[in-house]
């Protein structure tokens, strides 16, 4: 017996496929497999590609339970993807989960915890003893996504116009700020932002250049990333409090595109955060196994 | 000699025709007038319908100038207003000014000052002794407009969703967003956000919820106004250093849909905001005309 888990992400489709006793017995690759950023069509051919290169044709009917990863599943895509697996296993059980509920897969197999995901958009996620979960955020680039990729950046483009202004003390993030959207005043920066098909990602594409300043020593870029540190810990506080935790340690775990993209200066900040928020010291867990393998793991499980 | 001005707002649009001495000789109404929201037809007629009641069409021939106020004219709308108008009245010399240079002449009639419009959107603009003028803020939803019903509406929301998440103590926010979106749940809320096609005035729309909490005890909404009014001294605080202001009192004046929709709170708020930022007492000012009249002012002046 085959059990397949697939990850659905914005550039990228991964495929693993195990056996019954958790071995990973093939893996594959697609194109971009979010039906929020890409036309069905892709997402379906992402897929496909993935899963021929994780499992032979002649295999699939060997092929129990599946479990589908995706962001944004709230909206509706569910269906879409039971659609697309239908046609390609017709006998498979099709499970779709949100990234936030695979990624705490990822970290902490079914075992208590809560995993902050720091990417473009953020979500606390975590379950304890009893099998009750949480969620903590996650409310989008709008009205939420604290410490996010797209919190940070916005954060830095916000503050690089408010020295512009005055309103606040200089700072490098002004200079970048130009140098990140190619132009010559801060009219230019906001012709970009408004002008632009996907405001989301290109503000939060700004991510890295608030690092870059922090580690340069530009303390506004420096607070930012603090307050994107207070914000994860916020959020792990409140998860804990609802799971009922007493002892946090060996609890939570991170992930993400931001945190891994800057873990140097992001791990210690968050590290020293938490022990401000739940008065000991906690080292963050990370994923032990890629999203794909968790999903193929959930699959297995059948829940 | 006539003198003309233009006020295209997003759901109206006025004019106001003076003679040489300043005196208003007639006065007209259309519809929605800003192209950033509404499509050029529909512009075009708003402007001719509020002109040809403002001036007959045989005095036509005795409009000098015409000034047009407008929100974004950033965005390259210049050219557009000036076609519209070449059309209608092909001897008329045109000016196209941005909506806060005209609330500036509406509430100082080019005597030294700053302005700030507390509208969907944000921005403070002032003029000094020596005719320099400067700008802060005004960078839209996305990255600015701190102090607007945008901001206000927007933390509203995220304070809300975060009391609901347990990451902050509970507010009247959270109900009052759920009446306000009718929905049942948090993710009816964001639903609704997401999939609007206009989500800056959706989110606006909350802000009037967020004066009435506010009114009725709830701190978390006390809060965020104390917040605008912070962020509005700070506007004031930045203009006033870069125009060389030693003493504002008597040169600051507010103006907008957020300010004027909550006067009695908005305004003590302020003034308490202003004297703990600049030291003394200062008594907010107020438009002294309406901005089609401050247009058809610029349009005498010719400048």
């Amino acid at each position: 017996m085959i059990f397949l888990g697939i990850d659905c992400g914005g550039t990228k489709t991964r495929a693993v496929a195990i056996d019954e006793n958790k071995n990973v017995v093939g893996e594959g690759k697609g194109g971009p497999g979010n039906p929020n950023s890409s036309p069905i069509e892709v997402v379906e051919e992402s897929i496909k590609t993935a899963v021929f290169q994780a499992v032979s044709r002649s295999d699939t009917e060997k092929i129990r339970a599946v479990c589908i990863s995706a962001a944004g599943t709230l909206g509706g895509n569910s269906k879409l993807f039971e659609k697309i697996i239908e046609k390609i296993l017709p006998n498979a059980r099709i499970i779709v989960k949100g990234d936030y509920e695979v990624a705490y897969i990822a970290c902490f197999n079914f075992k208590p915890g809560i995993v902050f995901i720091a990417g473009t958009g953020s979500i606390a996620y975590g379950m304890n003893e009893e099998g009750e979960s949480v969620r903590v955020g996650g409310w989008g680039h709008l009205v939420g996504d604290e410490g996010s990729s797209y919190w940070v950046g916005r954060e830095g483009i916000v503050k690089a116009l408010r020295a512009y202004d005055g309103r606040e003390n200089r700072t490098l993030l002004t200079a970048y700020v130009l140098e990140y959207f190619n132009a010559h005043t801060p009219d230019g920066i906001i012709r970009a932002i408004y002008s632009s098909k996907n405001p989301k990602t290109l503000i939060g594409g700004f991510a890295p250049y608030v690092i870059k300043a922090a580690k340069e020593g530009d303390k506004t870029a420096y607070f930012i990333l603090k307050d994107a540190s207070r914000e994860i810990a916020t959020a792990y506080r409140a998860a804990a409090e609802r799971l009922g935790f007493k002892d946090v340690r060996g609890k939570l775990a991170i992930t993400g595109g931001l945190y891994f993209g800057a873990k140097d200066i992001l791990k210690p900040m968050i590290e020293d955060m938490l022990k401000e928020t739940f008065g000991y010291r906690i080292k963050l867990k990370e994923p032990s196994m890629s999203e794909a393998q968790a999903a193929a793991i959930i699959a297995l499980k059948g829940c």
